[in-house]
């Protein structure tokens, strides 16, 4: 299905990159994070369409955090409504069987023949294959003030600081746990969620929530944002995913990673009405190529100092890749598009980009969000209506429970 | 890809349904339709995975009514803003051209190289393939009054009635004017209404949307609904669409038909509860085989008559299947599953059926909702929150434009 052409074109890039010992340049915008994953193992992705690819549950990290993005998201922030320990254990230790099942594409549980009882399994994925469903879990500081772990909090471990233009609502913030589901089949991906809840029902209730899309293609191109622009071109790989996404600090968090999440409302009207020119300037890339001003190639590498013909800085001061560039830091972009009806106040689109990233420390994310708070000409066209931090858990080895490290 | 198997399946149920002269049992809810989608394409749609298949825009009828159902709905309502005939006209050629592009998986309009204006095309679908999208337009019986069209309105082209148990809300009903877009691709199908949108802007407003998902799986079994009950078993098949789906009266409607939606929430925490028995004997079918109360297959042929080993009617008098099939009436179900976060007044899922039908006359659907509204036991878990009727055109040949039958 890849052309040789395309497998070359990404082995000499990710070569180039290393060579030039680039890391930073994470746009907190713009960021479906899909090419990157691609260069490994785009042919793979690509061909799981009909769902039968299986992503395992077990292993040395969670899943959903570097497999490759999937074309639906399902994101669940639910609130803890016990304070007791060990149920929360055993929500955990239910829910790492609930996962394992469900990544294997099979029920919850198996089902009895007792008509008198509910069913084991909601039923809405019967027949369907796994669709590369990744189960992320993860929990906020709040978590650990209300189970009295106080003492497990790490240094880094605590709420995102308020952001210049930060515009958060209530119904977009707060709770104590995450899951995110992945997959490539939007019934799939809620029907985990769905049964992840119910098992824990009386236990938690649900703060707020958001479907995501992506569109994969063909695997070859960098799928682009609800702008139109190209998104996800620079993510670390594989080889600096132990510098910048997994913690290492012998702590309970060690194989984990830190979760951040913004609702990012994207007005759409406004950005439509604008100039093609003013566009490429507020990103500082073209639109059609994906390239840097000033260069051709999407994978052409950035510079800053370059001038256009009227001796302009072709990527502008307040360009949002100069600022992101800027801040120097490196975080792994795993970002959907949503698109939710009618905004009840505005009457415009409610729609816009599920941001995601993950990075071993959250100051990755702050540097580059207090840059591009303040300064960044997108601002113009955005919103961050929505927020969460969350430290994600080590992978599962088998016999072991979610969150183990942190409660034993 | 297709097992042999399957296909004479399949095409033995068609015989037998024919030789049996069924018709009816169309369900209100348990809608998505897609396995009379597959009877004669499964094939087919199994293998646009990628995108690459193109359905045609023009046609003796419009797409997205009989075309084999896609895993992706983005559902838009409109209102006027004007009251000018020659405007609206206007609105319906540049949707007429648009909608050929976008179907073809084209931009809007091309793009020149002028940086000091916004781009013609939102650029979101750039790179992708069509994915089999559908575009289909309708308007409602208001959309004749603002236009002064009165003298066009058909005995039959009136406001649906109040259903019992209707709980319509605001933000789900109105509106003058529906796109319906549907493809494989969840951002193909918003792009394409963000572009119609857009073009029209100055003379509507957005008055409600919902996107939807349906999982295609592997096109061998009907889609299960979010109750976990197989969905769309049902329903008319090609050589009965000119007896039930499009409209044949000498007017400007001949060749169209009335596309009718409900967004029916469903109360999955309360479903979720309740037993296996119950569950089943709401919808009056088994909720593994999808086969009716009484009988071993999918396919198997309902019997109101026949009792269980207690004595008791196999099928309930109160089942969602027997009061369907009682209406006695046939309509073409076309069906979405939503989830849309959670419900701000109840905390619980905001999930349920985007329900959406065709028929040669409104009459069609009231008579059976009339019939479930009162009686049906599905009643305890739904509630119909959204409404709407709309008049679909006749298909457009080349030359013409959409709703040309009712202007000129």
């Amino acid at each position: 299905m890849m052309s040789d052409n395309f497998l070359n074109k990404k082995m000499s890039r990710r070569e180039f990159l290393k060579k030039a010992g680039i890391g930073g340049a994470g746009l907190a915008i713009g960021a479906s994070a899909a090419s990157a994953f691609f260069t490994d193992k785009a042919d793979k992705a690509h061909k799981t369409i009909e769902g039968k690819q299986e992503i395992s549950f077990y292993g040395k990290h969670q899943s959903g955090i570097t497999t490759p993005v999937q074309s639906n998201c399902y994101f669940m922030v639910l609130e803890l409504t016990t304070a007791e320990k060990a149920t929360v254990i055993q929500i955990f230790k239910d829910w790492t069987d609930y996962s394992h099942s469900l990544m294997s594409g099979k029920v919850v549980k198996e089902e009895g023949d007792n008509l008198y009882l509910p069913p084991n399994d909601t039923g809405e994925a019967l027949e369907l294959n796994p669709y590369r469903l990744t189960l992320t879990f993860g929990i906020a500081p709040s978590f650990l003030d209300k189970l009295g772990l106080e003492d497990k909090k790490l240094p880094e471990f605590k709420d995102l600081p308020a952001f210049p233009r930060d515009q958060l609502k209530e119904n977009y913030t707060g709770g104590d746990i995450v899951i995110q589901a992945c997959a490539d089949d939007a019934q799939v991906a809620f029907h985990a969620v769905h049964n992840l809840v119910r098992k824990a029902r009386s236990h938690v209730s649900m703060k707020w929530s958001q479907s995501g899309f992506l569109p994969l293609g063909d695997g070859k191109s960098t799928p682009r944002n609800l702008f139109g622009f190209k998104d996800g071109t620079v993510n670390p790989k594989k080889d600096e995913w132990d510098d910048f996404v997994w913690c290492n600090q012998t702590n309970w968090l060690k194989g984990g990673t830190y979760l951040i999440v913004r609702r990012v409302a994207m007005f759409l009207e406004t950005w439509d009405r604008t100039s093609l020119g003013e566009q490429e300037k507020t990103f500082g890339r073209h639109r059609d190529s994906g390239a840097y001003l000033g260069q051709k190639d999407e994978f052409d590498e950035i510079d800053l100092e370059k001038k256009n013909e009227d001796g302009e800085l072709a990527i502008p001061v307040d360009a949002h890749v100069r600022l992101a560039k800027e801040a120097n830091q490196t975080i792994l972009r795993r970002a959907f598009s949503y698109a939710s009806g009618i905004n009840e106040v505005t009457g415009q689109f409610d729609a816009g980009l599920l941001f995601i990233c993950f990075q071993k420390d959250p100051v990755q994310f702050i540097d580059i969000q207090m840059k591009l708070g303040n300064e960044d000409k997108l601002n113009e066209y955005i919103t961050h209506v929505g927020s969460g931090l969350f430290a994600c858990f080590p992978g599962v080895k088998e016999g072991e429970y979610l969150g183990q490290s942190l409660f034993e």
